[in-house]
């Protein structure tokens, strides 16, 4: 029996809540025994990512969206929240602890919200699995909706977003202007786009560029979705892989936010609901819940494939082979082959 | 024998080199006779890194950077220049093309640069494989800069820039109100820190707070390189491993740039070349290079591992397992334990 009751989660001690996702962020055994005493009460979550680049604004508009929900009876119910605040590069700095009590403050004295920032410890399967992990946990506990955040347009937040039912991408005015915008690509992911900042200048033009980069990626010259071509399994393949041309089709609409007065907060919340009801409407929701799984899964493989692996080297095998890769005798890809085949 | 020739590449043929790089992007076996043909040659070119968010002007200061440094003889020979833009998110759209496009109208007419962008499409060990074997050709071909732009403040982004001998952090200002951006962390990465867009107001001020985060993260209550504790060999741990007291210690410059006009670009050329002579004088030249193609072979074996154990799995035995996870009878931990067991 694990030190840390599931039960207790269930009926939403706090304490133990906090624990259970320290054990999973740590990697600790326990956290394996308390996702599993968990999992069959999962699946009930609205899981919302919300990504944009640092400085966008991102976190004021988390903290003004659960407010607004939990003024309302969406859901049928007052809804209770959980935000993650995913933060990959915080093994470099103490900046997560810190961003977490200044947000505290906002929201501080609801019950019904949780926030808490995340972290991977080298635990197995990384970020991503930690993620995942994550939603298990808060989805089991009870939580009608969990707010991913993560900062930046890397590989990394692009997959994390992804995994979630809503992804909603954050710019600001002034990105309209410039190529990179269009590079980062990141918009493609967005089931909602947003433009934070909304009171300075320039942000109906940003509107309108992208407007402009939605219609040039539907068609236009521009391939939408090649990646099924690169990758196994792209989550950005399911935003409307939609079989059945009489079932709704979802367009990501534009919302104008003001994030630090509240502007336009109640329309993003209602294009919250309603993608959450085209997903439930067109079999989308179930989908990528599948592709959620799978590919926690399939990450999980993965990493356990190659500590399994490293236990099976003998002292010294490996860096022997290093040192012919780092005195440039033999390509990386060349030693990775040999090591492989000798031990396997 | 491949049909590029490597002495055509070393001899500075560009359309073998174009052709290169595309066998390796598209993981082509070819690519890896090129690499091994190219790898004792490899080892001269000092590795740029530079990365900031979009819309920081990152592009149009790797231009003026490229552009300065073609006018110099700064080692000792008027260097040829590669530039690398790593597009993590180009599999979802045209956008690196275009940019790509739109930068060599810049920099045209001078033969002493290439421009490159670069996606991983589905080759083994991902983007940073690709990143490194791309280094490995261009490095090869006689390169003696290589600058490798990525976007974004993602984990895929530090890690790549992270691989550079000389990191390179843009910011712009207004980034120092914003809690997100301590949060961001990048900093730490940074062996030069630039605010660009200067000539906007509150550039003085990012800069000094730049500098106070920097400070912070040097004491204060900051835990500085935690990193090591989780991650197996990050980067970031080489930043100043120096054991000997009596050597430099590189402490990072904030340079203000404006890269539209090019004023403080030839102050940014000058802390590039200091920071190589720092990382020669004090032998961290050599251990960045190591680390470098050691972290090349970990992706690889790791890579290279889930594809042999998928060859040997039975039809059908993962979609058993799969299902099991989706109908939520078992974790996906649990489920990836119980198949490596089995399968193995």
């Amino acid at each position: 029996m694990p030190s840390i009751n599931p039960q207790a989660i269930r009926e939403g001690d706090r304490l133990a809540l906090s624990k259970a996702l320290t054990a999973v962020e740590n990697g600790l055994p326990e956290s394996q025994e308390i996702q599993a005493a968990l999992f069959p009460f999962t699946g009930q979550a609205h899981l919302l990512g919300i990504t944009g680049s640092p400085g966008s604004g991102k976190s004021t508009l988390v903290n003004q969206l659960a407010k607004f929900f939990r003024c309302q009876r969406t859901y049928g119910k007052t809804p209770k929240i959980a935000i993650v605040a995913v933060d990959p590069t915080s093994p470099f700095s103490g900046g997560a602890l810190l961003g977490d009590r200044i947000r505290m403050q906002d929201l501080s004295g609801d019950k019904g919200i949780f926030i808490r920032s995340m972290a991977s410890r080298g635990a197995l399967g990384g970020l991503a699995h930690t993620t995942a992990a994550f939603a298990t946990v808060l989805d089991g506990a009870g939580f009608d909706m969990i707010i991913i955040e993560t900062v930046g347009a890397g590989q990394a937040e692009v997959e994390i977003a992804s995994l979630a039912h809503t992804t909603i991408v954050v710019e600001t005015p002034g990105m309209g202007d410039d190529i990179q915008a269009i590079k980062a690509g990141i918009l493609e992911i967005g089931d909602i786009l947003v433009v934070n900042k909304a009171d300075q200048p320039g942000a109906e033009n940003a509107a309108r560029a992208l407007q402009v980069m939605l219609e040039m990626g539907r068609g236009g010259g521009w391939e939408r979705y090649p990646a099924g071509k690169h990758m196994r399994s792209g989550p950005h393949e399911l935003k409307n892989p939609n079989p059945d041309p009489s079932l709704p089709t979802w367009q990501p609409p534009i919302q104008l936010v003001t994030a630090t007065d509240g502007t336009g907060v109640e329309e993003l919340a209602s294009y919250v609901v309603d993608h959450k009801t085209f997903l439930k409407e067109t079999g989308l929701w179930q989908i990528k819940e599948s592709h959620r799984l799978e590919k926690d899964l399939e990450v999980l493989i993965q990493d356990l494939l190659l500590r399994e692996w490293l236990d099976r080297l003998e002292d010294g095998q490996y860096e022997v082979v290093l040192k012919e890769v780092v005195t440039r005798k033999r390509t990386p890809i060349d030693a990775a082959q040999s090591l492989i085949r000798k031990i396997n």
